[in-house]
């Protein structure tokens, strides 16, 4: 067929390649995950405050504080957030919106036509390039994307409603970053616009955004509170057109009254952006401040918001459509915010427990660790188990990539699975004793319920089948 | 099975979302693609000259100019990115490379114990933090990565070799930004980083590497060229321990001998980092700066660089591991480029033909563009194809979330056709006169091939089955 000639000539990439990841395992000897680093330049000092996140995802090498407020996201903390946006992916593609990426510097004379240059004031990164012009570098991007729509007109009715959302680095200038990635000064965001053609059909963009907000969250499987938030320009009552998502353990969630309560102090002193802030105001909290070391957030840490933002940048910057009698009209707009990096650090904060990290199982690193035996101890010949388990194990559907072998076969199981607790995996298969037997069996430590049983090959093949 | 309780409690998530993308389809009429957009604050002036991508990627709505030198990935340029971070990070992992992400700010203090704050001059955009703390706004991340490194000693010989990578954005502040993405300030790159423990350890780092980079260029089809670069602090004649890779239009890939005649003034007059900077000094390219509007870039684009850095990094920050004796000793390094805005773009740019876009199979934004008869014609009572067409080609593993129909169908089919060509969707699918037929016939257009050809709905079904 002639088509097939361009098929051909088009898909001449290695095979090999693609194919790579059915039956492939990682090894925790070759992963770069550092354990209980202590960084020299970047010591969490006294005034700083530590959360329970904190110090679990720095002690298990999930990230790395490298200057005040600022980590990096070392390969644990970056398989998680690379499930984190293919979770986010697919639910803003479940609600019709698109992705795209706007600049991370943001022309000054935008955010002074709007009045935030001034009104956000000093958590506001600016610069100036070597002409001398003034960029902020973008903790929201309101301006950015109303400017952008400003620019399409005649933009019609007919495409609307528009959602426009991106996945990227924000910036914001703490006065006092603190509890990791929960208050830090560089941090990842998903951040959507909407754009509608009136106040009625904005409202339910709203609901409808909501919903996906609730989704994940439950796919996640995090406690979590939506509320309205009181916090605003325009009124200090609870308005419907904020909420927020708040992130709760369990045993801590507080009755509504509670949380309004909190709401206060911090957020009327912070200059009013519409991101994600955290919420860390109450009486209680503010004590702990002077507590260094003490995990401060069994309250609520914001992960989220959803805002109708009406006319209020569409205005200001010229953000218009044509109406079906081909008049021009101004777009009503909605923000929506979840924080990727605080997902991440809030998850770990409510969900660790007795000093281990638990993590949902949609971003978990890995769903797997497999230990073999001791080098040299009596169980030392099940080792040619390991190798063989791990590639079987990625082979099923739910766990290709997922298995990571440690394979530091000087230590003992015991130190091995007690530091597999600790780093969250939620299942252990361990190969040891009882794999030396006539029909050998493997151990299969379930860490969220802490329970285990062993299993045959067999039936080790069968329960890795059911996973998803 | 008392693990199913885990099990079940971890994935009570939406099964209908994940289970979204099997037969999805978009339409273009909600696509977020403005054509022929001109922004009205950020004209490209006439001292900036344009590039037939820059022009050929505005034109399709895949990217937007914001500021100067600053795109937008609009949604279809989005997913090009995405497709292309998707590669790399198979190519990443088949070398054994890890992914990790370091803060987009780096601490000046380390750019000034290199030398770099000096020597890269004003291209470097540096902030000042609220506390007066001086950031780079980093272009490339050898100063952070390598203090990553030196705070990990005692790193044992055993855990090398050690290959770090990111993706994410870059910084630098081109005098005159031009030529669209290809020289832009604020860019996507890879940047991977290598660790070794031997000179001859990091030679075979740099072998393999310099495979893996031949395998991306090749799996994208674009004529490239691999060589040693002539630029460098320590030496001006070309080293084996730099190479770059030069993406060229088939017809004008130069002799070896005129390549290097071109890596002069340019390179010569800009400060040295030792990331990806295009090559644009030919006497011929600089003569049509002073064109603007004319394609410039019938040379090379340079899209990337292997480097073998010895110890300079590491012996000025400090970067050691344990040998086998285990004595301190100071960490061979590597750094290796590939600028991502820039593959998009010098794609674009050398395989475009005719004013018509032309995508490397593996990074296009959709793979078939669906095509149906005009509203109110002859054929349009078969406008029921279309729908039933996009279900079923979705459905097929190769075109899962590859399919957009141009649904509006108040346009003729010459049109839209047009339209699609000038996008660059490989195939383009028509239903047509001939969709009206006893025997439906349906036309596949190959876009690559200027072919065409009338499948039946079996045919065209077994023709997708092909596809990979």
């Amino acid at each position: 067929m002639v088509l097939l000639n361009n098929m051909k000539s088009l898909m001449k990439y290695c095979k090999l390649c693609s194919m790579r990841g059915i039956g492939q395992y990682h090894t925790l000897s070759r992963l770069f995950q550092p354990l209980n680093v202590k960084p020299k330049d970047a010591t969490v000092t006294k005034d700083q405050a530590i959360s329970i996140s904190q110090k679990l995802l720095m002690d298990t090498g999930v990230i790395s504080l490298r200057s005040n407020g600022m980590f990096a996201l070392l390969p644990l903390g970056q398989r998680v957030m690379t499930k984190l946006i293919k979770l986010m992916d697919t639910e803003m593609s479940c609600i019709g919106a698109q992705r795209l990426s706007l600049p991370l510097l943001t022309s000054g004379n935008l955010w002074k036509k709007t009045g935030r240059w001034e009104s956000t004031g000093q958590e506001l990164l600016t610069l100036l390039d070597r002409h001398g012009k003034e960029y902020v570098l973008s903790p929201t991007h309101e301006e950015a994307v109303t400017n952008l729509m400003s620019e399409m007109y005649p933009f019609s009715f007919r495409q609307l409603p528009l959602r426009l959302y991106q996945i990227g680095s924000k910036f914001r200038d703490e006065m006092k970053p603190r509890f990791g990635l929960i208050r830090s000064r560089e941090f990842v965001m998903k951040d959507l616009y909407t754009f509608d053609g009136s106040e009625e059909a904005a409202r339910d963009t709203y609901e409808e955004i909501g919903g996906a907000y609730n989704r994940i969250f439950q796919r996640l499987g995090i406690p979590y509170l939506r509320e309205p938030s009181s916090s605003g320009e325009e009124s200090e009552v609870p308005s419907p057109r904020k909420m927020v998502y708040d992130v709760y353990r369990k045993a801590s969630a507080p009755m509504r009254r509670l949380h309004l309560q909190g709401d206060d102090e911090d957020d009327v002193n912070e200059p009013q952006t519409s991101s994600v802030s955290t919420w860390l105001a109450s009486p209680v909290t503010m004590q702990r401040k002077s507590l260094p070391g003490k995990p401060p957030l069994n309250k609520g840490t914001r992960v989220g918001h959803t805002f109708l933002l009406g006319t209020k940048y569409s205005k200001t910057l010229n953000a218009l459509y044509q109406n079906e009698s081909g008049k021009p009209e101004v777009l009503q707009m909605g923000c929506y915010g979840i924080g990727l990096s605080r997902v991440l650090a809030a998850s770990v904060e409510v969900l660790a427990r007795a000093g281990n990290v638990k993590w949902p199982w949609e971003i978990v690193p890995f769903k797997i660790c497999l230990i073999g035996p001791k080098k040299g101890s009596k169980e030392g010949g099940a080792a040619s188990w390991v190798g063989h388990l791990a590639e079987v194990l990625s082979s099923t559907s739910a766990l290709q990539d997922e298995v990571v072998v440690d394979d530091r076969d000087r230590l003992t199981i015991g130190k091995r699975v007690m530091e597999a607790k600790k780093s969250g995996y939620p299942f252990i298969v361990v190969v040891g004793k009882r794999a030396c037997e006539m029909v050998p069996m493997f151990e299969v430590l379930d860490c969220v319920n802490d329970e285990s049983q062993f299993l045959s090959h067999k039936m080790l093949m069968s329960w890795a089948s059911q996973l998803s």
